[in-house]
C-alpha cells in the first residue's frame, strides 16, 4: 500500500494501473474510518485496484460547523487500510486540492434544497465539487458511498448523470453498532449519556418502519408519530425529519412511490443522521442492512 | 467521416480511437462555421482524429438573447468538416445533452463577474456546463478554443485547472476578414451597412494598440480614446469596453501586466465581441494574428 499527498503522485500511479489494463474501485472520505467505511472498502475489492482518499473538505462545513473538531487519525485509518486490501491512500493538503485562486464550483438545484441542504446551505456545493475533482484525478471505474448519507448519494448519481461523469456509483447499506446506531467518525463526539441518547435515531427509525407495516401511507402522520418519540429524549434536538421522495428529495404527503425517511438530529452539540426506505410502488420495505440487531 | 446524434454513439466511437491508442482533439461549436472555427480544426489536425461538436446550447442564452434566430446550416458545416479531416462530428438535440430531470450546473466566481458575465448573467454557467458536458464525453486530449471569445478562453483554462479535468486546453488567434472584422457566425445578422458600421471594434482595437505603442500606461485613459472613437458611428452602441487583467478578468487601472482590451458593441440588434492582449511586463503586445490587414 502507498500512500501519496500529491495530485501528479496519484496520477502516476493511476497511469501506470491504466497500461496494465486494471480496474480501479475509489472510496472517498473524510478519515477516521470505521466498519463503515469498511464495508464500502470490502465491496470495492471487486476491482483489480482500491483507491482511499482522506481529505476533510473545508468546502463542505459551514462557518460554525466541526472543520476544525473533525476526528483525525491517519496512522489508524492507514491500518485499516492496509488490513481490508487498500492499494493507495491519497491524502492531499487543503492547499493541493485548492489553488489561492480556486474560483470553479459544482452546483445542483432541486436535490439540495431539502434536508441537509437546507440546514447546511453551502454542504453539497462542496460535496459536489470535492467529489468531481476527485473523480477526475482517480478516474475510478466504480465509486463507493454509504446509503447513510442518502441525500449526499443522490446527489452524486444525479451529478454522474447530469455531467456525463464515466464512472458507476454504488451505494452501499448503512452499518449499524450492536444496539442500532449508525456508525459515523462523528459518534467519537458523544459522552456516555449522549452515547445512550442517540439511540433514538434508530429508534425513530424502528417505529417508522413498524407503522408503514400496519399501513401507515399518510407521510405527516408517520413524520408527527417519530417525531413525538425522538422528542422525548431530553438531549435530543431535531435538524430535520422528513418523507421525501428518493429520487428528487422533495417533501411526500402520501407514501406512494419509493421514500426516503430522512433524518438529523442533535444529541448535545452532535449532529448526527440516519434514514431508511421504502418503495411503497412494489410494497417492499428497503430495510438497511448492517451489522446491527434484526427488525 | 461519421456524423452521430447520440451521446453513445460518441462514446463508442471514442472507445475504439482508445484502443487503437489514438490521440484525439476536439472543437466544440455552435456550428455555422467560418474561417475562424477552421483555423480550430486545422490546428487539431496534430491530433490523430479530430472530433468537432455543433451544439447550439440553450443554457448559454439568456431569456431576450438569440437562441431561436441562431445561423444553422448543418449540410455546409459537415462539408467544410469533411474538406478539412474531421473525422466525427458530434450534433446532439438538447434533449440529448439535458433530461427533463436535468440540475447539475458549473459556476465560476472572479472570471465570470466582469465583461459579458455582466450582460449575459447566465451564460458562463450554460458555457461551463456545456464544456464539461462535452469533455465528458469526447474526452479529448486537446481542445481547441478562439481568442475572440478570450473571456470565454480563459474561463474555460481555469475550470480544466480547478476541476483537473484531464485536456489540454489550446487558444487560437483571432481570425479576420479582409477588412479587419473578426469572424463570427453572427456576422451574417449583418445588413450591408452594418457591415460597414461592424468595422468600428477593430478600428478601435487599432487605435488602442497605437496608443500603447506610443507610451498610453493609463487604462482610464485607453478605453477613453476608444471609446470615443467608437461612439462617433452612429450604428454602434457599446455594451462594454474595458481593460481587465488577462487571468481575473478584473479591471485595471495601470496598464502594467498581461491586460485584454475586450468589448462588445451592439452593431444594430447584433452584438459583436472583439479584443487584442498585450503583455506590459516584457513589453510585446501580442497582436492577433490572422488573415486580416497587417499592423
Amino acid at each position: 500500500m502507498k500512500t501519496v499527498k500529491t495530485i501528479q503522485d496519484v496520477c502516476e500511479c493511476i497511469a501506470g494501473w491504466r497500461r496494465d489494463g486494471l480496474s480501479i474501485g475509489f472510496v472517498p472520505t473524510m478519515g477516521y474510518l470505521h466498519e463503515g467505511h469498511q464495508s464500502l472498502i470490502n465491496r470495492a475489492a471487486e476491482n483489480d485496484r482500491i483507491v482511499l482518499s482522506i481529505f476533510v473538505n473545508p468546502m463542505q462545513f459551514g462557518q460554525n460547523e466541526d472543520l476544525a473538531s473533525y476526528p483525525r487519525d491517519l496512522e489508524r485509518d492507514s491500518r485499516l487500510c492496509e488490513e481490508n486490501g487498500v492499494d493507495l491512500i491519497f491524502y492531499p493538503e487543503p492547499e493541493e486540492m485548492y489553488g489561492a485562486d480556486f474560483c470553479s464550483y459544482v452546483d445542483m438545484s432541486v436535490l439540495t434544497e431539502e434536508l441537509c441542504g437546507l440546514s447546511r446551505p453551502v454542504h453539497f456545493r462542496g460535496v459536489c465539487t470535492v467529489v468531481l475533482k476527485l473523480f477526475n484525478i482517480v478516474t475510478p471505474d466504480r465509486a463507493y458511498f454509504g446509503e447513510k448519507d442518502a441525500q449526499q448519494l443522490a446527489i452524486i448519481k444525479r451529478m454522474v448523470k447530469d455531467l456525463n461523469i464515466n464512472v458507476e456509483v454504488i451505494g452501499c447499506p448503512i452499518v449499524r453498532e450492536m444496539d442500532g446506531l449508525a456508525k459515523s467518525s462523528r459518534n467519537t463526539y458523544l459522552n456516555t449519556e449522549e452515547r445512550k441518547a442517540a439511540l433514538v435515531l434508530y429508534g425513530g427509525i424502528q417505529i417508522g418502519k413498524k407503522l408503514i407495516k400496519d399501513g401507515e401511507r399518510d407521510a405527516v402522520a408517520l413524520i408527527k408519530e417519530i417525531k413525538g418519540y425522538i422528542e422525548k429524549e431530553p438531549l435530543a434536538k431535531i435538524d430535520y425529519l422528513k418523507a421525501v421522495d428518493a429520487m428528487t428529495m422533495s417533501q411526500v404527503e402520501k407514501l406512494d412511490r419509493r421514500v426516503l425517511v430522512a433524518m438529523a438530529v442533535f444529541i448535545g452539540k452532535t449532529r448526527l443522521i440516519d434514514n431508511f426506505t421504502f418503495d411503497f410502488e412494489d410494497e417492499t420495505i428497503n430495510y438497511q442492512k448492517g451489522n446491527g440487531p434484526k427488525d
